[in-house]
């Protein structure tokens, strides 16, 4: 097929390089890995000279601090994404990783084996390290790359992708593995949901608005990362020091992140001796909450909540407070609220803690730890592609395995039926 | 949540149903198994008696007397379909199983084991074997099932999910779990394709048409089974022996399934050698062939081919052939024509039967056997939840398994970042 369209183009190509990807030794995909983290290093003066364009248009259409510091790529952030793309050179390979595989009566050997999906893409927003990220963990994985990252960022999209290419070309591998279609605007965004055919799974990344567009509009197979309504339930028996530890830990050490807790539920006997150190140790770490009538009487300093301050990922040092009378009454709480990425419990009492394991149905469920334990480095996945939120083909924490599909491989010595 | 609108009241029952079975016992959900059996047989008059208006609505309807067979149930299907049933409470139940684990250098220790999805949608068409089918996978995997099998099978289909809630009931179990949406028409299936929240996947089971707009109208993740334009390759090396009897296996044995073949691509030599013999077997066998001019020239009897030909989902006595240059030539043709479910090569070459295995971008790539293996039952699984024909969550035959999700157990002892 040779399109004349230059979008479908784009696309058949980066299909046709990802073919002969899937098939090359894992020391080749390293070697095109090496090249790139190489020319990140060679070619800081022409990204950090694109990258300023796009941050000069950025300040023009006042696009805010916060993403413009998002968006900018300096020496030593380059210098870190290089470090990264060979951090991706050190794991292993997970394509031709056998999972199952067995011998029929009849004599026949199948065996399951990891295989490339084929192209990913990828919707992101004004986040060119990004770009670097998902290029080369796709390419780990023998996957090709089509990249939508937003015209905020297209500059410095076009020059990374672009740099990409030829590294991958300098080791005698097909560049065109890897495309970006920024310059395809919304309208390539709409496409590249639609694409089934060239793309064979597609990875939202950004806001929940974002994310919530691409499931509602692709036809394309999503894996959804997710937005983190994450609860933490001090039970009756909680220990007081493991909580205050583990609440103030779960908002406080980095409270932009999906794994950072919104909410926390105390059961009323907790909620009794600790809530008012709990609220303190929270306030002192200059976190704003909000309380429901029961927490409010406990406690001093905590604003009205209202019922979307249940709903709500604040991803900053704000935080509902409510007091429960039951363990099935924070049950039903989080069953109502939670986003499904990440719950945890604070308990000395067993049968609570396999209940709450049992009954919660989230990606990851806690026992006594921190929820910034949800995340792939930490699980020792090695890679950060992102959190699933979803059911199919992943959940949690997604490393390079969940960047690949599967099939059979059948020998048999001319057996039918 | 309780819900004025009848059909979300519906999904709604289902899914608090599905959470309390997500945690019972596996001896629970086999006794729910057993009671269904019971019931089925038991109820035979009552629900041959439903059948009945089904099988004359459909005649005064004039579906045509396939459908008609495929509507009906009378004592023998009935007492199969029982013995089914007890087939899958034969199965290794999937919940609880635990796929990884490690303890982390904080002595943090993760766990991710298999859960039921929640709830599973399926949409068919005038099967209502497929009712009980669909139940019994879903319970026995901890999922509850909200089922939509059509207007031409409503009456059965609604006899069945009664028997089945009552019999879920008389054990214990909270019968909600299997719901019927028959009811609500066309409209009933295209809400049922857009309840996200209420409905964790959705299986479509049945014509390329029903999949494909179940797939484009779908943001509830969708498990696509499959149509199969299916190959059988005979490379230059074949056994000629071996060739016929795969070739009309893999043709013959059951030409209305999805695993069986469509296309024969025959390599220049091979043709030489064995195209006459290999026509005439099919034609034996009552196959239609129709060639390009390559097999026509070696071979009697062939229609001229189209490019419809190619592409073609025949699922009857109808067969394309094809003779190629080179493997080459073989592997193009099936990358423009495959679905992507089962190919085989027939080959006594090492580094042709390796380079097709590992090029052939199919759920199931087979040298040497018959494209019949192609199943749940002969690949060892049991039970025959469909072939799935994406690369998301499942590939090839899906066994109970590939009803369930993932989630990540930790268990801490206070740990914070």
């Amino acid at each position: 097929m040779s399109h004349a369209d230059p979008f479908l183009a784009k696309l058949e190509r980066a299909r046709v390089a990802a073919q002969s990807l899937a098939t090359v030794t894992t020391a080749q995909k390293n070697a095109g890995l090496e090249a790139i983290a190489r020319a990140l290093e060679s070619s800081i003066p022409e990204i950090v000279t694109e990258n300023a364009k796009d941050l000069a248009l950025g300040a023009e259409n006042g696009i805010g601090d916060g993403l413009l510091d998002r968006l900018k790529l300096d020496e030593a952030r380059l210098r870190g994404l290089a470090e990264a793309v060979r951090a991706v050179i050190a794991l292993p390979d997970p394509v031709g990783e056998v999972l199952r595989g067995s011998t029929l009566a009849n004599g026949i050997k199948i065996n399951q084996v990891r295989v490339p999906f084929g192209v990913v893409g990828a919707i992101y927003e004004a986040r060119p390290n990004v770009t670097i990220d998902i290029a080369a963990l796709a390419l780990k994985s023998g996957n090709g790359a089509v990249l939508r990252g937003g015209s905020a960022a297209e500059n410095s999209n076009r020059v990374l992708v672009a740099l990409i290419q030829r590294a991958l070309h300098s080791v005698g591998l097909n560049g065109e593995a890897v495309q970006t279609i920024d310059e395809f605007g919304r309208e390539g965004a709409s496409r590249l949901m639609r694409a089934r055919g060239y793309i064979d799974v597609l990875i939202p990344r950004g806001s929940a608005g974002l994310i919530s567009t691409v499931v509602q509009e692709s036809t394309v197979p999503v894996i959804e990362t997710g937005s983190g309504v994450v609860h933490v339930f001090v039970d009756a028996s909680a220990d007081e020091e493991m909580a205050v530890g583990i609440v103030t830990n779960a908002k406080t050490h980095r409270p932009s992140v999906c794994n950072a807790a919104e909410t926390l539920l105390v059961h009323r006997d907790a909620a009794e001796r600790m809530l008012p150190r709990l609220a303190r140790a929270l306030q002192d770490g200059g976190v704003e909450l909000s309380g429901d009538e029961g927490a409010r009487e406990r406690a001093e300093g905590l604003l009205p909540a209202t019922d979307e301050t249940w709903s709500t990922e604040h991803l900053a040092l704000a935080m509902g407070v409510r007091v429960v009378d039951s363990l099935d009454e924070a049950l039903a709480h989080i069953a109502r609220y939670s986003t499904k990425h990440t719950e945890a419990i604070v308990t000395q009492d067993y049968a609570n803690s396999e209940r709450f394991l049992a009954e919660v149905d989230s990606a990851v469920v806690m026992v006594n730890a921190s929820t910034r334990f949800t995340d792939g480095g930490e699980f020792g996945f090695g890679a950060e592609v992102g959190i699933s939120t979803q059911k199919l083909h992943a959940r949690g924490p997604m490393g390079l395995a969940e960047l690949t599909s599967t099939k059979w491989l059948v020998r048999g010595g001319g057996q039918i039926r």
